[in-house]
């Protein structure tokens, strides 16, 4: 079922994935059977060789005249995507964006399940937010030997980023999605995620600002 | 004040600004008072001459030997990047992203001030979360009238989000923050910035698959 979903792919294919993904999941819902890559190039925008180039990753072609089934081409998409496997997480910082992420489910529908939180305030540790226990940073390792995670999501103030994902990486975090301003440093082979929430507040006041 | 913040700023600067500011910001805490581009370039991986050209934009120059003065170059780069400036927002969709930004309070810290919500299910609407009141979305033009925003953050299901930005920009919205994986289409002279989650967990996943 799984297709090779070991091949490293190019960030900017990632980036059209879940693109083509959102607008399938449109057809489907409203009962379309098949769609192009021309029908998907007009709707995003993309070109439509890219969008078949893209596609041809899942090993999955579409038929001449009619495209892609759209049913089969969700599946295999989210599959592929690695959204309908779970993916252990754990919140590094439990502080507004920290806790809003605990809260936030639509991200267990993509394949990431938060199953701990750590912080070093004694007001936050011993909760349990949404389901998600917080624990003390030092505990970390009993934590882990018992309900081990792979992704360390960084929510902590800029001046703990990199001790913390020091510390994440230490115990056998695997991947760093960091939502901090700050440039976190991390070893080969450590997978590195930055999700620069601060660079977009940036670009949208700039853009404003320019306008005016 | 105010440096010449209506020039139009690249891309990849405004992605790097936010880096140094949050590393000035740890300089600033241990009262150090100076920084070279030298000493930015190696804690940031950042080439010198690229940090001297960004900061060129905010007419900032260092001193011969001595650098930044720290103090300066975080109240410039915050107040340049329009951190120090509230900008008003509405949340499109009170799901449970929507609802967790509305909650983050470090938005507000870089300038962001949600002062309205926006759903169509009337156990939402009507409620207040964090303050901020969600409203339903037939009543935007009252709202837009009573307490106007130029930015439009959307948080609504895929199926949802052009519908959304089109009566968002009819109102008068100025940008749309896009949380969705749909890539929105918007007339020129709006703003649009994706903050691409689903991509960043695309990327995490992908990359974490191809080292086992």
């Amino acid at each position: 079922m799984t297709p090779n979903n070991n091949i490293i792919l190019p960030e900017p294919t990632l980036r059209r994935l879940p693109w083509y993904l959102a607008y399938v999941e449109i057809l489907k819902a409203r009962k379309t059977e098949y769609v192009s890559s021309t029908q998907i190039s007009r709707a995003l925008n993309v070109d439509s060789s890219q969008i078949a180039k893209d596609l041809s990753f899942l090993s999955l072609k579409g038929k001449t005249r009619i495209g892609y089934e759209v049913d089969a081409l969700v599946e295999t998409l989210a599959e592929f995507l690695g959204f309908r496997t779970s993916h252990k997480a754990y919140v590094f910082g439990a502080g507004s964006l920290g806790l809003a992420l605990m809260q936030d489910s639509g991200l267990s529908k993509y394949g990431l399940e938060i199953i701990a939180g750590f912080d070093i305030d004694p007001k936050k540790t011993g909760t349990i937010v949404a389901g998600v226990p917080i624990h003390n940073i030092d505990d970390i390792t009993e934590v882990m030997q018992k309900t081990p995670a792979s992704i360390g999501i960084l929510t902590v103030p800029v001046e703990c980023a990199q001790e913390t994902a020091d510390i994440a990486i230490g115990e056998g975090i695997k991947a760093i999605w960091n939502f901090t301003p700050y440039r976190v440093k991390v070893a080969e082979g450590i997978v590195m995620a930055n999700t620069s929430i601060y660079a977009h507040l940036a670009l949208i006041f700039n853009r404003l600002n320019a306008e005016q």
